[in-house]
């Protein structure tokens, strides 16, 4: 326990909170140091808005269009970084606002009729969410095709098939690519579905009741791209469950792309060198020149967390909130913003670093020959071809199996007459299945590791892409 | 630090772990104790892929019938709590096929060919989650009608509608409850998009690369009613991110629940008395009679936490673990069983809780009406009607409030005498717009409050539901 | 799908992705642009490291001394906001060591002689953190002597003690807020644990071997306030358990700071009116005098969300790291840094509002008073002065109750006839328990609410603060 | 959306809801599928509590005697598996108190006198968790154990030390056991501290206010072996800290286990093979004699969700419950109980594991060899004893790696010679920090990998755990 008086609990703050409560309130108030990012979207909002006023005859025309030229004012000039925003004026929308006031004068009054600040965040911060689902659907198509272009080029490049990393059976680099072109199709649909359902319009729900104004929320909807107005003004003020789906669809991405990340991190080890690295995408030591670090798939991997914080986060904000509008929900924006940016960025890099990597073939066909990998294919073809029960054909695969590793080489490499030795009923037909080229292109179900399955479904991806 | 020397560690774990290694192994690694209620999913997959085989000629018909007999005899028992669960046998795949072996006989061995336990238990768990998609669909379905049967009945009752819980404009009970019917209609089809998405067959991956059997993964997959059978054998039984999707949506929805639980909770104090719980939902006091606790209502809001927790949980064991199966994936299944299990609890007793609700009418209207809650609606009158800017709107009507309050009357208690004198453009047409009933009439706006549009917006989900 | 070209996608990354690889690798690797909180940490390490070096022997003490100066010049230049931060220099140690070899020149390479860059972070971050346990200590003692005087000033005010919400039994303003001082002191407690655990010095352990240069880490960690250096090389480089205790410790103290904040949201509502906040922390209504939105308390049950989501971010990144150093660990800070700020932030605002905070002790009183709140304060003296098992108490009390609920009045208002006429044996004592203050004040066991209880629980926190 | 008539709806819900509203609350409501498990800990608080009654003169002494004789019987009926539980008794300390009615008669009904089933509750579970607090010390002593013995045994193994799993220099086996040594150390601390923290009795706290009884709540205190009692009713009743405390204490300790569970699967990999798992912690292949799943470490790994899980969960429970007691606290004990039983599990694992793995002392040596793991000790030579400045250092350094590289040996394996022609000031002495073994040996700074210095901190160890 501390002795300190007061005063120096309060000198402690320095120089944030020396100034007291007030500096205290604006600093936990204020929102103006993160939601200007929607700035593009309010004044979005706010022109159709306007518009629309105007066409239902609640503001005249001459008034709309002075409010029109003012937003593009405004927006020129926060693009051109010149704009003074104040912290005082607390957020985004009153920023805008102030400034329009300032160059139109008193028309500027008129844009918030039949709105409020409830709808109009909800708007803004929609509009900006629906962007991202959009970039995350063109930045999953990129990092598609980076990992078509790789099983393209591997299609028949044989590598282990892991399982507790531990080699189980060989299967093709470029069916290691599809497995993960499948899970960044799914969570491509997963954008484009969340998309979907956030597309709708809160702008005319007022503060939380709908307005008397003969509003045409058809319109705005319209106008801002919004497939419909959303039906009920105090669930349009009060959710705010497309950012949770977000989340959980950008968690998920992460998730998938933390495990190839993984992979790399592995495969990039001295122990393993199924990949080089870029340099552009990890650092070199000046003296140890096999240690290439991979940092950008290590800061990949990661970024699930970051991502799965921000959604915990929402999740917790969210919990037991009374409807309508909470100001516990200004805490909704920095976390999307912080995990829409944090996944942008990982699948950037992750597709930059598919593109530029190199596959060592000769190490992964090594390690898939190692360990006696097609052994369930030499039991299989006992059960299939010779109609053994399972149990006897493990027995003599066994038995096979230690006689080549008592000799010190691979299944393939016995002598039809050492395999009858050990089983009187095998035949030259066996070796059609030992060794990883044969194992992988025997394994021909649908969805199986043959290069022709492979190449079938690479072929798929292109035609959908295309 | 203890001192107490290596034995007392191992007497500690008494029962359990005293026996060693061997009870410590088997107690982390089975899975028996929970995987039995894939039961279900597991035969019926069995039973496909048994019929499949002998339809591709791969196993005879009548192996394949005496396995489909055999498989029907397990489930019976099962069924009929008469099953011997061993956990030596590890999980449910390996309880059902010994058993079968004990039935059947050699023929169970066969059922094993061209499939694993790795497609299979994907297979089983894939099938159970999108029950549970079902159930949630199902549930929700129910919710709703149970809000909108409230929402039908108060269509026109007054109620305030809060911001930051203070008092902020009056709504409509049938507004209030219709809110709550969009968030469980997007829940609703999130579990929709889920289950389309997850609806693809893993059977006949094998244990990653496919296999080398002339297997029909189509039909499997259409007799399991899969929509088609998944493109990558390496991702079929690697990834879990249907369960994730899940989990998501549950937790989304946990989140829509917490928010109505709580404001059950709020208004049933002796504070705010909106509501009355039936005793079904509440625990009373034999000696205080006013005091009822809202039991369930506060159950239903913790749900999120456990939800969430189950959701964090995987997405945690999921982080980086490379392809294909890692024995990590095995706590896959309780956190999904218990967050499922908890949903359509939380689900059941909302619906039942929401049927059996009484608003107190009464204590809506009086609570709507006081601290001169239609004061904007002055204002925006003033702005409408007489064409007064915002500023000089606002201080008419702070001018009119003051004379209320210090008489202790209501703004429409002011006579338009007294109104005149504030400002003399006012007429008696003002007094359509205050009032409570005035005001919430007033707002037309498509999703406003006004019981018109709440009664369009309660036909239109009738006829969806219809 | 969509089938815009390749091109388009890379002009969507627009400013920041546009100039390809490069671009993105330095927005994912570099950490300067939040790193750059831990300056003076850093310098100070480095001055403590530079000083031992020429106390060993290592370096020529001219060196040190030019290196010693050098870092006062570079401190100041940050101080002064004159640094240029340079992004490819990537973060704050190589910022600060490219700038003093500017200043000094080649004495500057021979600081990094004997600790490298992963010991370096280590120390500068545990460094911070430890900061920032000591500036929750401080910030807590404020708040609990915020609590203090709440609790002072009412120690014997009245008011509902609530279960489920719903009034249970009267207790005390003092001893309502005694409660929250209770779990503030565990709070601090616990930060003042996780700052002794964290308390030792990582610097030495260079990479992660430690060095063959005769080093003196006790010196260094003398010096730098630490108690002791960290006794493996490796684990100091590696950990980060002491940023995910401090995580935790900020997270528990945010439920409580949620929990204190959803009070008084609650009771600022109309229909409870238990407080009043002060203007400077919450807003008004120009034209709804009654309304006033607790902003700060909002924002404040908020912050749990956010805190809690960087713990989860942390852990996630954690989790399944192998030692020694992998660059996952770069995104420890900026979760740290923000749930510090974030939890400060709370901190200073809840001890402003608690001590702005004016409770309506009439409100208070009258809401304790009704609902026979005092019904098992009669019951237990039925139990205790008559000796009637529990189940006749409470069939006595019942009929008490209803007869004062029938006539409208509360227990305290019946006559000692009316009590008679239900149970014969009642005496003129009985009303020395019922009524809310002598319910109160008869509860005098160790921590109960009578004002006695309570003000001798304050006297011990104050002593304990002094 | 569906079609399906509400009668479908509930047959649904099958066996469990079938039965309507009952059913369902009945499920939501009823712990004594879980709570059961405090049934030792409730009747050891009863116990406490009778005697204390009876000493204070509360109660006679003869029924405190047929209390605790009662009790007793009841307590063996638990354990001997004899006890009816019965759902509608809703909890553990019904269900005790009715059976200890049937058993003992009226007196029964004086056992509650002066505490209230929230007090007995929070006794109740504080004592579970105290009780895990030390069970988690016990099992982080016995794992402490098991890597001090594999640090011993290989105090002077020389392995790769990793950073971003590429090989930086040459550390030792038992250095890097000794990292987790610490981890898991301070890991025990932590429950120490939470322990001690937690130790204070809620029990007399009654209801929420205390009680008017004169109970002796040190006495009841102290027979529990708390330090004292909770010095505020309304905290004891309502607060759930300790349990957040011992969940971030074993969220913690398992990412610690995550980390080395994560370590032990990639060296059990073929391409690693660092170590090799015992049979009992791995599952093997009859067919592939190489392959051996570690299992148990994957199993490990995962329990970082779990256990994270739980407590997010209730972090998120507990958020924004006002004073004293609500329903959702409920929900406290089912997250802590599994939590605790993973945590126990995975540190028995991997005590277990630990003691029980080999090392593959050549393959370590061989792999710490490789990649010029050196070279870093000889440009710090360069630097140390000939005077160069880093960057000329690491010019000579690069050279000299690059010369042996072209001729395909390690740097020890360079002549004086060759060595000269690079640069003509190095000597003999140069030779002494080559090669693994000298490098390890040199790096003698406190907490270094130098056999001596791991020596010297298994001794330190070992003292401390005597």
């Amino acid at each position: 326990m501390t002795d300190r008086p007061q005063t120096s609990a309060n000198s402690m703050w320095g120089g944030r909170f020396a100034a007291g409560p007030d500096a205290i309130m604006e600093a936990i108030n204020a929102s103006i140091g993160f939601d200007r990012r929607l700035y593009a979207q309010d004044i979005r909002g706010s022109r159709a808005h306007a518009a629309m006023l105007a066409s239902a005859g609640i503001i005249s025309d001459s008034d709309a269009a002075a409010i029109g030229e003012g937003l593009l004012t405004v927006l020129s000039e926060i693009e051109a970084g010149d704009f003074p925003f104040r912290s005082d004026l607390e957020d985004i929308h009153m920023n805008v606002e102030a400034r329009l006031k300032e160059i139109i004068g008193e028309p500027a009054g008129r844009l918030h009729t039949g709105r409020s600040r409830n709808d109009q965040v909800a708007t803004d911060f929609r509009l900006w969410v629906r962007d991202q689902c959009d970039a995350a659907v063109e930045a999953l198509g990129a990092l598609i095709r980076a990992a078509l272009g790789q099983a393209e080029a591997g299609a028949d490049w044989v590598m282990p098939g892991f399982t507790h990393l531990q080699t189980a059976q060989p299967v093709t680099w470029g069916h290691h690519m599809m497995a993960y072109v499948e899970m960044f199709g799914r969570d491509l649909s997963r954008f484009q579905d969340a998309r979907k359902r956030m597309n709708e319009s809160p702008l005319g729900a007022a503060a939380l009741a709908g307005t008397g104004y003969p509003i045409d929320r058809e319109m705005t909807a319209r106008e801002l791209g919004f497939e419909r107005p959303m039906a009920n003004s105090l669930d349009a003020v009060s959710d705010r469950d497309f950012a949770l789906e977000f989340l959980s669809a950008a968690s998920i991405c992460a998730v998938h792309l933390s495990r190839l990340a993984e992979e790399l991190v592995i495969w990039s080890s001295a122990q393993f060198r199924f990949v080089s690295m870029s340099d552009k995408w990890s650092t070199g030591s000046s003296i140890m020149p096999q240690k290439r670090n991979p940092d950008a798939a290590e800061l990949i991997r990661a970024k699930i967390g970051r991502i799965l914080g921000a959604t915990v986060a929402l999740f917790t904000v969210m919990k037991g909130l009374p409807l309508a509008y909470s100001k516990d929900m200004q805490e909704d924006k920095e976390q999307v913003f912080d995990a829409a940016d944090s996944l942008m960025l990982a699948l950037a890099a992750m597709a930059g670093m598919l593109s530029d990597l190199t596959a060592n073939r000769e190490k992964l066909e090594a390690a898939a020959s190692a360990g006696f990998s097609t052994a369930t294919d030499l039991a299989d073809w006992l059960v299939r071809e010779l109609g053994l029960p399972f149990r006897d054909a493990h027995h003599v695969t066994g038995s096979l199996v230690a006689l080549a590793e008592g000799r010190g080489v691979d299944l393939p490499d016995l002598s039809l007459a050492d395999m009858q030795g050990v089983h009187a009923g095998i035949t030259e037909d066996v070796f059609g299945v030992l060794g990883v080229h044969n194992s992988v292109a025997s394994r021909q179900s649908y969805g199986g590791t043959a290069p022709v399955q492979v190449r079938a479904q690479i072929a798929r991806w292109k035609e959908k892409l295309a």
